[in-house]
């Protein structure tokens, strides 16, 4: 009896951690939960997050998972301790991964996107200062980012023009470096590239997620031998919209999606 | 013992309704529930916005309403039938009113615009052709407009541009008359003037449906006598955002204002 990791995000933007996460453990077995009938967290108080946050947690316990993976940087940033508390088994969020994938870098000027909760809570913030006190850290929110992302306008003028207003304050810092702080942003690549221009690089957690896993659990992995591992997943609301960007996303449609309750 | 009238909304757009009746019916008591921790409605499937419909409905019916009205145009599109089914008083939704507002024009080409819940559902569309079977109606979801309006865009280069996008087929076809198929988007209206240019009307259902309710309900209504009445706000998530909009919208900070948990 193999246990699968757990992976819980808000929405479906997640699933590029999900991704990430096949392709470095395509061994693994994975359940992914996206709480789609309440997303989206970004705009919601701490308390509402958290509350939400410990619900997914608990649906997914009952698949017995040996490690849950917060793929939502709001609920990361929110509700990550309230999380770790409440877990019986090891719980990992994107911001401190996504903070050591910016320093990799070797930038000096580090600039943050995301959504209004996961900047506000400074949780990129926090973890930046802790783990390299010198580095300068630029922290803006950008709620029409998700908006976008979900039209399917990642690569469009509109998007390019309101990435502009919003990244208009990191650019005027210098910032060398930019974290997508949103499982979303990725999907918006091509506008964002075009933005902030060929010397700024702009970094994702999904594969640092990967990597922290594989580096800091590799006692809990690996049991499953060589054959490739199911994914499961599963969302709270299943609309026409959310099943189209989870094929954008994956790339093909899910090999088994069903419709929850939590 | 006066009985309130009762107010649904999945956010604070809905407010825009509350303002119109308050001015129409100014002694009645008014208790509005916002289900800002589910919003938004419009992008989700019929059954899960049902069910929240249905939540709200029930809580509402704890404060002994004696009408329910039903501010969320998506809620008003996919959960009428089933609010009124559940519902022991009278339930009002915005669609046939601000239908009727749109025909009240004498336009023969109206404009629908809405959420992707809204549009799909085509209740519009379907009240339209009912009261008017030979006026033609183009109507085309919007995704991307409530965001905008709840990032206080609502007079701004972008939003005139995403308008001109959506609005484009409509213009084309050469509607006279436009519903604004969403509580949020009178907070756009500078911007959506400038789109439709002075010969295209924008109608919303604010005030329609407090004409509605004097009209057909005279028999609930004026047991309150003279004094002005009490406006009780509830919301099942408070954040810094909800505030600010609904301030935008009441001009002022609410005189009473509840977390609830539905």
């Amino acid at each position: 009896m193999t246990r699968p990791i757990g992976i819980f995000d808000s929405g479906v933007g997640g699933l590029t951690v999900l991704g990430a996460l096949r392709e470095r453990l395509p061994g693994e077995d994975l359940v992914y939960l996206g709480d789609t009938a309440r997303l989206p967290y970004g705009t919601k108080s701490a308390a509402t997050v958290q509350r939400y946050a410990l619900n997914a947690a608990a649906h997914l316990a009952e698949h017995d998972v040996k490690l849950l993976v917060v793929a939502c940087n709001t609920a990361s940033s929110y509700a990550l301790d309230a999380l770790t508390a409440a877990s019986p088994v090891p719980v990992i969020g994107v911001v401190e991964p996504g903070a050591r994938a910016a320093l990799a870098t070797g930038a000096r000027r580090i600039g943050v996107i995301g959504t209004e909760g996961t900047v506000r809570s400074g949780a990129y913030q926090t973890a930046l200062a802790r783990l390299a006190p010198s580095v300068e850290v630029e922290a803006v929110a950008c709620p029409l980012l998700v908006p976008l992302a979900e039209e399917g306008w990642g690569d469009h003028p509109v998007t390019d023009e309101v990435a502009r207003i919003y990244l208009e304050p990191l650019l005027a810092r210098g910032v060398e470096t930019v974290i997508l702080g949103c499982t979303h942003y990725p999907l918006l690549r091509p506008s964002l590239e075009r933005v902030v221009g060929p010397r700024v690089r702009l970094v994702d957690s999904a594969s640092a997620v990967a990597e922290t896993l594989a580096r800091d659990h590799a006692g809990l992995l690996g049991t499953t031998g060589r054959r490739p591992g199911a994914i499961r997943l599963e969302l709270t609301d299943a609309s026409d919209r959310f099943l189209r960007i989870t094929r954008a996303i994956l790339g093909a449609d899910p090999e088994r999606l069903e419709l929850v309750d939590i």
